[in-house]
């Protein structure tokens, strides 16, 4: 339902008091057909969305889908077509692809870095960097990539990080805090930028330890100081191009704002033709 | 009132239920101060964006711009500061921050537009091909940057694209259609492809023909055969290094989809501190 | 979707927490049957959206439209009827109707205008001045009735009115600024009221110009100062008995309040029927 | 807080993604002055509705009122004045007045009717037949004017209409389903048409008896039937005009469904001056 | 309408983000079937509002209900079967019992109190005491309990309280106040604690009498006072134990917050079942 | 903000078009006082909800809270002060008491179970059995009379329960699949009815482990299985009397849905007062 909502809402944004190039140039009623062509090769996100804005707007469009999430795709692969109402198809065309563009994109991002991680047994996650008001979107292409998903919001688990340790007065005093607070369901998860504040963070037992914007090397040091003791997550300005050299330093997870605040979007056309 | 909405829903989306970091660490009221921070140079668009973040989640807390947006910012440069309660702070830091990379992000990509077509005296505009739901804000960022915005949605002007062209059955008919349809008050534009379809277009009347995916050499020939009686616009996947030779051909406008769905965001932090 | 949530928004008004009388006087499920009858003479708008109220109130109701939007209806004609659950036509009758007679009022009053324009050539069109909330649909109902829609709202074109016109200093400088703000897909209209702010808007290159309140002399004179370098628009308080004399002075457009806040509604009733 | 809805879906009706006309040829910030100035005489309603459209626009802006709603006011009084940002002035300044003109039209025509009815002691009020989404304001207006409001809904009161006899068989059998229906807190109204259906209404104990389109004679008969027992409400397509002859017949209750939807709006300007 | 929103809303608030158990314990399709099973004897209500939800979890679920509302249900009674997508069936499942155990516990409470006030023909009614956000729910529930509904909220009928007589200065002056505020549609009740003001409001002419907190004794002299001349009503901390001692006392209706604030909630369980 | 909407639509629900009463007995500005004061004693939840309630209503009422949430009050004891317009007052105490005398109870019956549990050193929490749309307002009453959180919702944490297991095919597979599906921030809590059951969630690495029903000295038995390998949680339909003997078997936490659905509300009310 949260879905609907956004496609709704983009629908809206861009429609607005109406589409007035269809209107004015198609006849109230023509039939038509359509096909989704893929211009790049890539990991297919976004397929089912596509068709729930095309329904949105005109229930009567039949969209089938020809790939499924998480295939592999090349230029010139057809992944849906669409068939009904010409002035439909044509309205929903951009907001349709907005969102399969941008999906995929992000999934094929995700996709490459799970590839570079893979031979180290190490598990890609996003960040809260996503685009505001498509979060729920957007890792489900992290997903649909072969990555993990990080905390959804600020109401799923506990992460301290630096100004949260700055505000507490320490690592373990911050810690301490939110063991109190919270029930017995939620992890706990500590940002630390130095060695002393690892060794602080395994003694108080944080679950998950962040390392962040550390150089690989002391990385390295930070996971056998951890000595799998908690999770070990290396953070921090991370690109895809990075990923295989930290995975090396033995940490267990890698987060990346990168594949949800940089990937660039998959390039995905609409044909439309008349029978 | 729409932004609001938009940025409303950004902080529900990431808080959820609540932030419970911050609960957990931090007392209910403790002052505290954070600057807004540049860690990589561009143009600055969303400063007022992110204090209205701020200001939705605690209209006590005080932010004070220290820079404009359009201004050019650099690497250490201090561009708000931020004081009240310190759970406040925490918990707008991130929604604050996505807005704030994104839309400078694009006004630096634009600018860099703007920048290589002014020797030519050409209007760089944006598309349609913004993110699902923050349209009003990133055709904003690309104003801050220079560029001047297309259309807003599909409500506000006639844009007859190849799939109406087909389905209308030609250029001169989609036109003609098109004009009878509307009020006085709106302007029709026509994309092309063919030089053939220029002609048709000047012809029938168009307020602007857009150039689509042509080769420079071509977009130059077709400028030609429209002689200042039509608006020229080239679009079709540019990107900013390509802007300086297409503006070269002596077209009007150049619009770059570019701009909103790649460009890379601005990196910039929040420092907090407890006095 | 923004009429859905129109209609959605007026059937909440009306029925509150349920309507008690049908709830009270009739069974839970009684199939029956209804017409919706023309008692007054006009032009029908409007058809479509009594349809689309009961389908938000019971989608499993039966809605046939006898009549289409645009046709000219007389007393007694049937225009549409209704099979299904007697509580929920019942429920819906009031607000369907108080659609159905206004939207067709509006249409009435509208054709009227174009009837009376039609001898010399000129546009009617509609203005701004519609009920708060319905100008999606009034703007549509003029349409029925053979008007164009003027601007949708402050944000699809420039018009510069008497009050920007002291703000900014004059009109050329008016025009001017609104020249360097915009983009290439918007027209500039001004509103003036003298023979020398007419010349100082055809001058700086207004794309439309309205003649705000003139004597039909006075109009006469503006329209061949304005010598066909710019569309002419009359009006100002214009009531559909002085459209032919306003026409006849050479205008292209005539712009009318009075079909949207003052047209009388068309008389319509509902007739319910057990088998 | 229903109100505020109201004017705030108004507002974004109109603005739309922005008023780019004050936007282009005003400065972002320049105080100005304006005056909200009658045009024709009648009863004010509305004045502070129109406030708080400026205030929800800009709560910095001062709106101060100089007449109070249900005052008669005259051309040329000047009924309110505002001073703060000219752009926000400027984008107010329609939906303020599409307000306050139809609001103070609806008092206006109530007031009419209820001067007529004052020599007989009977009361005006209101129907149902109001504009989808403004019947709360609507009603207010009829207040102003010196009405009473009928029901605001389908759930705040039992009013048996022609339909619902046809489908409960009869007037007593559709009055004893209602009254068995209810709690001890809502009143029941039975709509009439013959003297048997006046004396049935009567015997089964309606509280109301709407007598529906009937000649005064008829309804003088009527309502020396019900002798009392009953309030006696005429109703049906009555305009002001005819309300005298209507009130003595002896009917307690007169409710007009054109006070709503015919009356004509109440001319008003405004008028903004920079310092 | 009203309860679609209501429905949604708690859908929204259960899932949140996704039933990440579902989803990670269950195939994406897997047909089950389920059944609603009533663990402790009472009233059913809700059994409609159940299948919604689900229904607007999963239009493609079948709900079938095997008993109706207001039925007399025993432990080990399967009220509904549910066949069609695991997930979704897992997902609604807390939602749906949500709603039925609180709705049946209303029913239950308030068939209780119906039957104690059985022999002394009074009615029972509810309050406004009820659990916010779900006044029409609770209010249908008591209904189908047996009981009829007081005010639906503050605005469908006048309950002049201690509070208000206070402010007004005594219960003739608040009555006539209120007489003289509102339309021949609505009924007055008054709430009184002494002789005196049971004499006042019959005299002023009450429509409702509410008796706040009297004695069995003192009730009965209230009662014998208004003689028939206005209803007369029972409140005030009135427990289903206490209805018949009060009913005794010769009261036409007696109001219990009890049956929607304090009634426990029904057990009822879903087991579902892969073929 | 989630609570704002929720106390809006709380008050929309009761006020709908308006407090007719308060409107009708009250002058448009009276000053008045009010006092909330306690009738039964317990444990004070909902002080600063109650405020906010007024101040949604109208943000000039000035409201003092003199307890705190989480103070133990009793009979007489004054918790908060308003003061403003008397219709403001009274248009809003129903809503602001409904909530407060909810929430109260609530915490009320927690502190009770947590005082219970004392001795023994175990965790009282919720469940998901909470009133539908007031989730976040009951787990933060709970809170306030000493209880943690369970989950918020389907999408916080992994439950596997009975149904779930079913549909796997087993504890183990069950909690296999949850392990591979999410990452590294959820903890997997599975419900079990039989030792069988328990000693496989053990060596599967549940987190928790819910001991569904059970009798005390099975309760032990499961408790010493476990060995402190995952948390033990005693949950199944435990009232407040049971927590003792349920906390006397080793279990870590036991979850109440009681606290919740069953608790009776404290008895708070509100005096008025003209000075």
């Amino acid at each position: 339902m949260l879905v609907e909502k956004i496609l709704r809402q983009a629908l809206e944004e861009d429609i607005g008091r109406g589409d007035i190039t269809s209107e004015a140039t198609t006849p109230s009623f023509l039939p038509a057909q359509a096909d989704l062509i893929i211009k790049s090769p890539g990991i297919l996100a976004g397929g089912e969305i596509a068709g729930r804005v095309f329904h949105l707007l005109d229930p009567d469009l039949e969209f089938q889908l020809l790939a499924s999430d998480g295939d592999q795709v090349r230029e010139g692969d057809i992944i849906a077509s669409i068939a009904g109402n010409a002035r439909s198809i044509l309205a929903g065309e951009r907001v349709a692809l907005n969102f399969l563009q941008r999906l995929s994109g992000i999934a094929t991002a995700t996709y490459t870095a799970v590839q570079a991680a893979q031979p180290f047994d190490v598990t890609i996650t996003d960040t809260r960097k996503t685009t505001p008001g498509l979060r729920i979107l957007e890792k489900y292409a992290v997903r649909i990539g072969g990555g993990k998903n990080h905390r959804f919001g600020l109401d799923d688990a506990i992460l301290i990080k630096d100004n949260h340790i700055k505000v507490a007065g320490g690592v373990t005093e911050a810690i301490k805090r939110a063991r109190s607070h919270i029930g017995h369901m939620l992890k706990v998860e500590v940002e630390v930028e130095t060695f002393d504040q690892v060794r602080e963070a395994v003694a108080v037992g944080a679950d998950v330890i962040m390392l962040d914007n550390m150089e690989p090397e002391n990385m390295k040091e930070a996971v056998s100081i951890i000595a799998g003791r908690a999770v070990a997550e290396a953070s921090g300005g991370i690109t895809p191009a990075q990923v295989a050299s930290i995975a090396a330093t033995g940490v267990d997870v890698i987060s990346l704002g990168w594949i949800t605040h940089s990937a660039p979007p998959l390039d995905i056309g609409l044909d439309i033709r008349i029978d």
